[in-house]
């Protein structure tokens, strides 16, 4: 049986509180044998003392070994199973920049690129434009007009935009145009089965425009498109586990990401602060608070060891404002790990912790990678941490007699 | 999503090298309440700096309380899930001979057996014969034609023999004519579909011949056929993984394993250090090696406890010469559990450690049943042992943006 499907048929109407804060890559490793990770290493008095009185585990994101990226990382706590349900990039990217993408639009990453006189492509990054051409040229973009569907452009950065192309009966199986190297010209985009025919056609039209319309333009001369999505058919966060659950994220990925499963997404301008502030403001009206900290990821993908620490421990300060709403869950994650020796996302399980009334308390003292070991919660697919948010909560009836 | 499809997905290319050292039957049990499993009682100071310095845990072969046979075990370890594919005993029968098997045969084990002159089945061994007697009676065999289909008959000992017909279009779905009872005639062979039928025709043909070029034989009067088993579909090591790999084992079966995957099956003669010479020598010429060790499984089937002991601490005495080729990852575990105890396979979980650079260190001390429960790999189940080993070197990229 569908895990969607047993929580439809169990889950009951409560007035309790779930909070879900996903501190980011929150896993690490020592940078050097027998030593610290950086949760280890961070002082966290206010989360171990939610681990005292609370139980704990560690999270398996995909599968043993899998490294997710942001999109499966947090499918997988919003509990969709994430090798189920995939989010294509050119919808992340979308989602990355705030793009509003709905049922009927493929979304596509571009480039822009130059393109020799003979139409091949002498640079595949334009010679990496300042933002402001990037924009002045999307503007030049935004002209191009395609009969039966609508076109959106937006900047992103440098050399890469978004396309989004909306229209009904539009499929994404069409092949990157970037070939991937300079010397050849852009390879024309094909459908593989009708609608995704319907999708290459207007494309490839979109890309004949844009020389056109980007003549003049210099370095930038002419695009590459990759990465097709359409947008995912994913089942809504209301409709599964009946919360009313609010997103309180900085990050537009991270808004996206939650849009996507119908969260409601909310401005809590760009500090930790300004989204501790935007949780007590909005309490009364939501079951289910999904907070992001990005900070966590972002220093360990630097390899910035000490930063994380400290964005551990300026995550930790803010715990008791949380507690003092009284939260009947509160979960602490990650999407996954993002050691700063690695300077990446990674496969190794993450920490969670979980305080709520109704849990068997185990005996781990401390918030950290090696005592999450002995917790109660084991090692548990990312997945089945949103049943356990719920049971926590009161919000899962029995099943079977 | 199937793993396989992820990992073809996934992988990259690294130069990373991963040595997978199985130890058969590695778990155990103490024999009297309150001691020691044989892994506890044996001296592996080596084992134990490996555990010191990498991650522990306990691998399920195929579900808990299931007690694999050397198949499903090693086909776990190697990736492939133990329920999905399925070798027949007969496939089995032939790889433990070294029969070189292929897709087009349907192999089968035989046993020699007397009948009266009713044709009723009189000793179903035929009175177990020397080793000598089954080769004079499978000689005979041998000279049995039969139109459409090549046959291959190869002692295995006793009173056993392995029958290998091979052709096209053949099916294994034929019951056992072994009617497992004294007193009665041997079974005839019937097909449940059209390719099945065609066996049990080549081989009711090829029985009712062995009657009459064994007739002279003595006790050894006639065969009954049992395990009908057709080469089965499975996915090749550098298919799935992009990895050469190489078997370094002294036992057939392990070889006959390790060949149904596509690795090179090398001949590292009879003895461990045989193997570890082997392994020196082509390590160069290969990313990946499975080294099989027999003993810890042979002495626990044997219900020699001191000898079990034994034999782990002769495989312990070799670590330090395969830590010298520095492996990227190294993997110590086993295909199941051989309590001594018990004196044959049993379903407890698989005591196994993995270091690498890359591992996240947990604080297990000792390489011993009881140690690895507080392992950072937890139980997990031993087809995704792979997925650890290929993300450790280095070898998978990251799932979704």
């Amino acid at each position: 049986m569908n895990t969607h499907d047993l929580i439809r048929e169990l889950r009951e109407p409560a007035k309790t509180k779930i909070v879900l804060l996903v501190a980011d890559g929150l896993g690490g490793l020592p940078l050097e044998p027998g030593g610290r990770t950086e949760l280890e290493t961070a002082s966290t008095p206010n989360l171990d003392t939610c681990v005292r009185d609370g139980v704990c585990g560690l999270s398996v994101p995909v599968l043993p070994g899998i490294t997710p990226g942001s999109g499966p990382g947090h499918l997988a706590l919003f509990g969709y199973d994430p090798l189920e349900y995939r989010i294509g990039r050119g919808i992340l990217e979308a989602l990355g920049i705030n793009f509003s993408v709905g049922p009927k639009d493929v979304a596509i990453r571009g480039n822009f690129c130059t393109l020799g006189p003979d139409g091949k492509i002498t640079d595949r990054r334009a010679g990496r434009p300042t933002n402001d051409k990037n924009k002045a040229a999307v503007e030049k973009l935004r002209a191009i007009k395609i009969p039966g569907v609508e076109l959106f452009v937006e900047p992103v950065k440098e050399h890469r935009f978004v396309l989004v192309v909306r229209g009904d009966g539009l499929g994404d199986k069409v092949n990157d145009t970037d070939p991937q190297a300079v010397g050849v010209a852009p390879l024309t985009a094909e459908g593989q089965d009708a609608a995704s025919k319907k999708t290459a056609d207007v494309v490839n039209r979109f890309v004949a425009e844009a020389r056109k319309v980007l003549a003049a333009e210099g370095p930038i001369s002419g695009v590459t498109l990759r990465g097709f999505a359409t947008y995912p058919k994913i089942a809504k966060f209301a409709d599964v586990y009946g919360l009313r659950a609010a997103a309180i994220a900085v990050y537009p990925m991270y808004k996206g990401l939650a849009r996507l499963v119908g969260m409601d997404i909310l401005d809590p301008g760009t500090t930790l602060q300004g989204q501790v502030d935007t949780l007590k403001k909005v309490w009364a009206d939501h079951d289910f608070f999904f907070l992001h900290f990005k900070y966590t990821d972002s220093t360990g993908e630097d390899g910035n060891f000490p930063a994380k620490v400290q964005m551990i421990e300026k995550l930790d300060a803010v715990i008791p404002d949380i507690l003092k709403l009284k939260p009947d869950v509160f979960i602490v994650t990650g999407d996954h790990s993002t050691p700063s020796k690695l300077k990446s996302h990674s496969w190794h399980p993450v920490p969670t912790l979980l305080l709520a009334d109704t849990c068997r308390v185990d005996e781990v003292e401390e918030f950290a990678e090696r005592a999450c070991l002995r917790g109660g919660l084991g090692q548990f697919q990312a997945q089945h941490l949103m049943l356990l948010a719920m049971a926590h909560a009161g919000r899962l009836g029995k099943y079977g007699a």
